[in-house]
């Protein structure tokens, strides 16, 4: 059975435009009153990192290297059209700041006021070298078991 | 309550197999009688700009450089893949129609025939600088809460 | 009426993080007892291909490049991201190895154990320049009306 109310989203691109309408759907549905969960994976994590550097141990050197070669945050986030080495990310916020739409910062900071259960897979972290340090506060660590129990009782599921 | 008649597509992506995939699935579903929606947002847009170039007021100068530089129409889109400066698109569209595939043209003819609902995303419209006047005629101008509204009673909702 | 317990899963991309993805996400559901179908439709169906060359007839030249082109088979795909001319896949197998995370080529297998439907979209297949011969065993080739017809019973449906 599932429930109209409950919605999930998956943020699998790093991309700041995909990043973006994630959250202004997420936040939209967490508005009506819907019970929403996040569920980060891969390239997604970036939007969560912190900006600062993070000291980390355990990690192989490979690790390191993608570590220090993704965006930090989600100041950092590239487009994934038209991203012309950072400029196409500027030019967007841009015309966000004049249309008074919500920057990605603040559409997360939304997201954790509303409550929306957000979810970091530990197999991507593993993967990709990041550790829950590096991480912003409020995340769940979970894995692929935990997203497929939430999100078969959903009435909406998106791969982003 | 979900019904298994309703089916709803997020076209996100601006690039021509994206699309194509998209249009193929809800024509697909119409023809068996579907009520059918796309949201069009983003990138996606693009697919449902008019191909002559429209004169627009009150856009700032980075709107009405975006909206130059994005396609204009179906014949213009890029692929996600092999793409080779618009050379993909071209061997492509020639497989097709050697095979007797509908083109992305016909196929958006045919979602309007057969009465898919197709919304575009005023937000997206205002972050990108289109404007209604730019795009085909026959479209909603909605917000995210009417996609939402859709998506949790359909049965299938992608994000492509 | 949904069924909890069906799943299916649109592999459109032939980039090897979402494939990962995919499979990860589809031999989990397996796991826990459900009934998981794999739609495999343009880039995606490289991931399906046989890693030797095969000789084929009744293709058009441009589909014979096409099918040269692209990856054959899991071992070649490309990463979505951070590709560097396939230094990024060849670090990222690296990683999964130290951690002992399964490779994309077990993951097919563990798929084919669980019994997993593989579904190959047969309108793809001649866009692309594919036939049957160059995939792999145990396939069924559909169109995308039996996609539709399974997708609309499942409680969860992803476009990866």
């Amino acid at each position: 059975m599932t429930d109209t109310s409950k919605k999930t989203f998956i943020v699998f691109s790093g991309d700041m435009d995909k990043v973006l309408a994630a959250f202004v759907m997420a936040n939209g549905a967490a508005a009506m009153g819907d019970d929403v969960t996040m569920f980060f994976t891969f390239w997604g994590l970036n939007a969560l990192r912190r900006p600062e550097h993070v000291e980390t141990t355990g990690k192989s050197g490979i690790q390191k290297m993608f570590a220090r070669m993704m965006p930090r945050g989600p100041s950092k986030l590239k487009l994934s059209q038209m991203n012309f080495a950072g400029v196409g990310p500027r030019l967007m916020k841009s015309v966000m700041h004049q249309r008074n739409i919500m920057t990605l910062e603040e559409l997360i900071a939304t997201a954790r006021e509303q409550e929306i259960k957000m979810l970091a897979c530990t197999m991507s972290m593993d993967v990709m070298g990041l550790t829950a340090d590096e991480l912003i506060d409020g995340l769940d660590y979970v894995g692929v078991a935990t997203y497929l129990a939430e999100a078969e009782k959903a009435s909406l599921n998106l791969f982003i």
